[in-house]
């Protein structure tokens, strides 16, 4: 999927952005003026996009990230991005403004502390904006990845403009990146939307021990998902099955094959009840599902289905992200734009 | 319960307020400029109070609700109150500066509507706050009843300051008043909180009927812990049996009965679910448990002990209200108290 932001593509593209705590500036902003750098550090991929300061993208840059870990591989792999960046776009380093990045795991937006990362990276308060205003000698701001998407569909997706709304991340993990009043909620320790852990009727009744998956994660994260297709194959499974996806179970369950359409509905309604007792707490417009299993289409509707039954106070709406795998970007970009018109703003 | 505002006690009552979406007015505010007034229309009683604009409650007055149905017959009511707290305080009408009133049911704060009541009045799309402005000659602001309890949390009771908490009441109904960001979440169509509809294990599966109680009310609402109780007695229950009420039944499961053990075990197992569930979604400091069940001291630490299992990403902590069956009334006052400060402002 490529980044829907092309350049010139999006004329006015901060129409209808709700506030996120952050005053407006009355400058008017030029977009020779300056530029700004997003990153997304995913899993697999580390990304880093240059665009002007209307938000228009100049060109991005990706690499693996299968062989780095510490944070200081993290940002110099950051920093060779945007060295690459600036040489191909001829951008001089001056005129970078800002920069913004999502992090996984718990990252608290306001310290710039990425408090802990829960798998692969094992990180545990790593001061990451000063690390990346260091090495790139630029004003940082740091974001938890599942907000930043959230922050990326308030401004250029599905939930443009829309105040009270979530983006329901479902692929390895589960997380929320939840708007209510307009703003991102980022609740007392910077935990808010860890929703992976939540116990609806059909997963298990334990609580998660340290460090592994949560009752709603075990059950329809994408490993969830698996094993509950390979518990319905009662210890037959060959080598294939043992490698099968958590989507393409879910496509064969569309396709008529029983075991796997009884992993489909069993996920579907597990799904939809955690949508529900979500839309329950924050009575949200719009459910925004992105990530591998989210996206899946035939999820989706089997959750659809089951949630028109709930009409106490209304049926939830759910639709899949039209930013996909980009919006993690997006919300980086729109991060780094509010750091930088923040810091235009101060310069006056 | 006595009001916990007495006069003189509270001599800086807006000490820790979070803001609640109002501009702060610079206008030094005089305790002698004016008076409001708070209104809690509750299920068995309505209550009015007067206070004085530094908060100070002057006196208060309650009448039966049981045979008061029709809006027209509540303002009816609220208007015999304020003229004998008048009356009895030798206040002048014309030094009344706002009038607040909680209502059951889904409110909308901002066009002043009661959408729907869900029990007992029956009420749809009425202009409530037209209703009050019209009767009593001076701004009139509403809310739900149990966000305005949130409100009163906020202001004078545990949750004083706290930005992010949730009021949790449980009696016959349940549903939740929330904080986030330091302002009420009212949701899109203003059913935020309606948590008595969540589903958890040990909850009824299928959806709730129009008009009946949700999943999770229907097994720890107070209705909800009586059937519970009902069930254990397996048919031989007599007319005292069926007489017994959620809290009694509470206490006997923790005085030793093993029957009453068994429902005050599964309530608190249901209970640290939901709490857990909606403590996932916001990451709240606090939970305050108000109500005829949440305010249960059995319940309340069966339910501690429950929670103090769930380490990922935190316990959630909860508490009982100290405010009580006054959280209500002493929110009324401070949102009275807000609409007459806007009111100060906008005349000069």
């Amino acid at each position: 999927m490529s980044l829907l932001i092309k350049k010139g593509l999006v004329a006015n593209p901060r129409k209808g952005k709700p506030a996120m705590g952050r005053q407006g500036s009355s400058v008017r902003i030029n977009a020779g003026s300056g530029y700004v750098v997003g990153v997304d550090i995913g899993g697999s991929n580390l990304r880093v996009a240059l665009a002007d300061m209307k938000g228009t993208l100049l060109d991005k840059w990706s690499a693996s990230t299968k062989r780095t870990s510490s944070p200081a591989m993290v940002i110099d792999q950051i920093r060779d991005g945007v060295d690459c960046l600036l040489k191909k776009a001829s951008v001089s380093r001056r005129s970078l403004l800002a920069v913004a990045a999502g992090a996984p795991g718990i990252t608290d937006a306001e310290t710039g502390v990425v408090v802990a990362t829960s798998y692969l990276r094992g990180w545990r308060n790593v001061p990451f904006r000063r690390l990346l205003e260091s090495a790139l000698h630029m004003p940082a701001a740091i974001e938890n990845d599942v907000r930043l998407a959230a922050i990326g569909e308030s401004w250029l997706g599905t939930a443009r403009g829309i105040p009270d709304f979530v983006f329901l991340a479902i692929g390895t993990g589960i997380a929320a990146g939840i708007f209510a009043n307009g703003r991102l909620v980022h609740g007392a320790d910077s935990t808010a939307g860890e929703v992976g852990y939540m116990h609806v009727p059909g997963t298990p009744l334990q609580p998660a021990k340290p460090g592994a998956p949560g009752s709603l994660e075990s059950t329809i994260g994408g490993e969830g998902i698996r094993q509950q297709w390979l518990r319905t194959r009662n210890g037959t499974g060959n080598a294939s099955d043992r490698e099968v996806t958590a989507t393409a179970i879910l496509e064969s369950g569309c396709a008529g094959d029983v075991p796997a359409a009884g992993v489909l509905n069993h996920s579907a309604q597990v799904l939809a009840y955690a949508v529900y007792n979500m839309s329950l707490v924050l009575n949200s417009s719009l459910f925004v599902l992105g990530g591998g299993v989210g996206m899946n289409a035939s999820l989706l509707h089997a959750t659809q289905r089951n949630l028109e039954q709930y009409h106490e106070p209304a049926p939830p709406k759910v639709i899949v992200s039209s930013l996909g795998q980009d919006a993690q970007l997006i919300g980086a970009i729109r991060l780094a734009l509010d750091k930088a018109e923040e810091r235009i703003g101060l310069k006056l």
